[in-house]
């Protein structure tokens, strides 16, 4: 991809400090976000640096484009997410502005918070969460686990497989997550037994957020389904395993998955990832031909996207021995079989309306390489195979006080590399079992 | 069940001349909803006969409990759904005070229109959508045309099965569905095929509006859960069964169900439905012990609901002949295998969160009698067994421009009938296959 916007010019600098030779937030990224400060109200920001840009505060005082200003005195984001794109672009160009020009910093400086001093909270009021099914190498590994010959479902490779999912327990990366109780059949149980999981597992997947709405009985064509997105994150899709066999039978996981959800807080926006566009490159020649409406006019299946995603592991013990995070998964958002353009078509083409702040899930991405499963479910085998950490302790499943931290970075060659901040939680004990 | 609240005297009387000898809405039904006169804003209301109490207006007026007032002026019931449950029964006396009492009709007469001459919504900004499965009768028979042997799920009998569904896409009685598109895979073809769905069918589904909020990580006790509903409504849970038998696994049911759901506007009071509640007797001596998170204090399942349910078709030619609508479906909600309280401590049990306005449907219920059957699925036998009509027609499954209507009668012994009022819909042709 190249672009000659100059929000993407990687010689782009800041007169923020802490901004400079930031890894995941240079003046390339301004994800979107909401924080608040010490008991007051939540307010819409942008990240910088170690900072925090006041965008409702800076919108008050007239820096902000007059049409995009009433949008930032909300407390979420979603009324920014229904506007037109060009409003969001019109912020993103207002902002690089602002912050790249040395002669600006004595108006903006005075809206500037210290991210370590704030609170991030969930950054929309999600509307419905949709979780697919996109990373092949998940699917297979999963698959193999209970079909070795013919791992992938029949309809894999036909559409974007996916099912509705929970909204309200969504939460926002540093909320731990309590270990749910429900039902499980061990294999030589004749009936279910009730109590904590056993099977807790992370998974790490990709989050994008929806602008627009299209009306309900109206498809979204793949040619105009990326400018349905208003950005991304990232998302721990936290499963429990043996719930999840036990219940999922006929009609998909059900409170396998509802009980809590992290994300990140930042919405690193569409807009800041055009350089990061890139070939789609998942599918071969012996894959079947698509049906039309998930090929765009230009015979391709939309834009891949270049993001490295890894997860880490951290246990009490490691803590207290004072060892790094283990990593223990590494994948390739590129390496999905479908393109986030063909998910939104998909989705929508038996006239469902996707409306601002929907989130979808891109499902677990996993790479083929080793070190690339992005479950325990893969790495262990389901509880087979155990996995040996540097701290001399093992894992099948995720232990109460084990901390899981998804990071992504974006990046592409003649591009500034920007990354999605934090998506980290603690497992707490289970509950009222 | 009895009750000595004076809001359920079956004697009681309103001075509203339609309600007196009304089917659906006598002054022990009192149901609440949100309506819209000509270019206005909605408002919350209550149906009274063929009316409809303003009761925004009501409450500026001073004649509502000052509690509920302040939640009255929304234009939704989220708010009123948030609030204690005693709040919404001193709202309800007070409406029974008013509406019996010819004393104050002087005051209430300005705040009636005439139902004929509002527009009804959606309720409330749903929340959740989920969607269960507790119809035994269309579980075993929806089974048997896969599995004769073994039709029942092998966890059907342990938990109540649900799955999370579509919220966006609910929509009031009265709207127009649209055939939607997709994928289906004829069985005799080696890959799917794109157009409008060939199978389109109703399901009759009882919906429950769920009150308040269960912190995330804290189930609701089976002893507790009917405190958390707030009421009752029809629910059309419109399918496409061809495009659900291709896309379902592994994940469940997904654009075979999300292009269109239709409610009935009023939301049933769980007041009002106190008569109602009926001893559950859907489980049998046989059947295995449940977990004891399942069972009440006092051995039971929580209350069955006396209702009678009931499909009705019109066919554009039926219309033209004048024919009344054909009864497809009769069923009776008391012959779910799981109680409303069974379906709401199950879903928290792993400490998911109900929040106000979450809607549960019922999945869809069918009866064991003849013409008891909730669905086409099952009365065509998946499409094998032509249904005939009065008009000379038949129906394999529904073809455009077909009505379904769904009605409902809450009764008992001692206590005056009560109605839901309509779930009713047309289906217009599909779109832009």
């Amino acid at each position: 991809m190249t672009s000659t916007d100059r929000t993407h010019d990687p010689d782009a600098e800041t007169w923020v400090d802490s901004a400079r030779a930031h890894r995941e937030f240079p003046i390339q990224n301004l994800p979107l976000g909401v924080f608040s400060v010490a008991g007051e109200e939540p307010r819409i920001g942008c990240a910088i640096g170690d900072e925090i840009v006041d965008l409702r505060s800076l919108a008050l005082d007239g820096r902000l484009p007059p049409d995009v200003a009433p949008l930032l005195s909300a407390v979420e984001l979603n009324s920014l997410f229904g506007a037109p794109a060009a409003q969001r672009r019109a912020l993103r160009h207002a902002l690089f502005d602002l912050l790249s020009n040395p002669e600006r910093q004595m108006e903006v400086q005075m809206h500037l918070h210290s991210a370590a001093r704030c609170q991030m909270h969930v950054p929309a009021r999600v509307g419905d969460f949709t979780d697919f099914f996109a990373g092949i190498h998940h699917a297979t590994n999963g698959g193999r686990l209970v079909n070795p010959n013919s791992p992938l479902p029949a309809n894999y490779k036909f559409l974007p497989i996916a099912y509705h999912s929970r909204s309200s327990s969504i939460r926002v990366s540093g909320q731990p997550v309590r270990r749910p109780c429900g039902q499980r059949k061990p294999p030589d149980f004749t009936t279910p037994v009730f109590g904590p999981s056993q099977r807790l597992d992370y998974e790490l997947e990709l989050g994008v957020w929806i602008a627009g709405e299209n009306e309900l009985g109206s498809a979204v064509s793949v040619d105009d389904a990326f400018g349905r997105v208003a950005g991304f994150c990232l998302v721990n899709d936290w499963s429990a395993r043996d719930l999840q066999a036990w219940e999922f039978q006929p009609l998909g996981p059900f409170l396998s998955k509802s009980f809590h959800t992290t994300i990140s807080p930042w919405v690193v926006t569409a807009e800041a990832m055009i350089p990061f566009l890139m070939p789609h490159n998942a599918r071969t020649v012996d894959d079947p031909e698509l049906l039309p409406y998930l090929v765009t006019t230009t015979g391709g299946s939309g834009d891949a996207l270049s993001i490295q995603l890894e997860v880490f592991l951290t246990t009490a013990q490691m803590r207290k021995q004072g060892r790094p995070p283990h990593r223990l998964s590494a994948g390739r958002a590129s390496d999905m079989y479908w393109t986030v353009a063909q998910m939104i078509a998909h989705h929508t083409v038996n006239g469902c309306n996707l409306v601002p702040a929907d989130l979808l899930g891109s499902g677990t991405i996993s790479s083929a390489q080793p070190g690339g499963a992005g479950c325990l479910l893969e790495i262990s085998q389901n509880g087979k195979q155990p996995l040996e950490l540097p701290s001399g302790e093992s894992r099948f499943y995720l232990e109460d006080s084990d901390e899981i931290r998804l990071k992504a970075t974006a990046s592409a060659e003649g591009f500034r590399s920007i990354g999605f901040g934090d998506c980290v939680a603690i497992v707490a004990s289970g509950g009222s079992a």
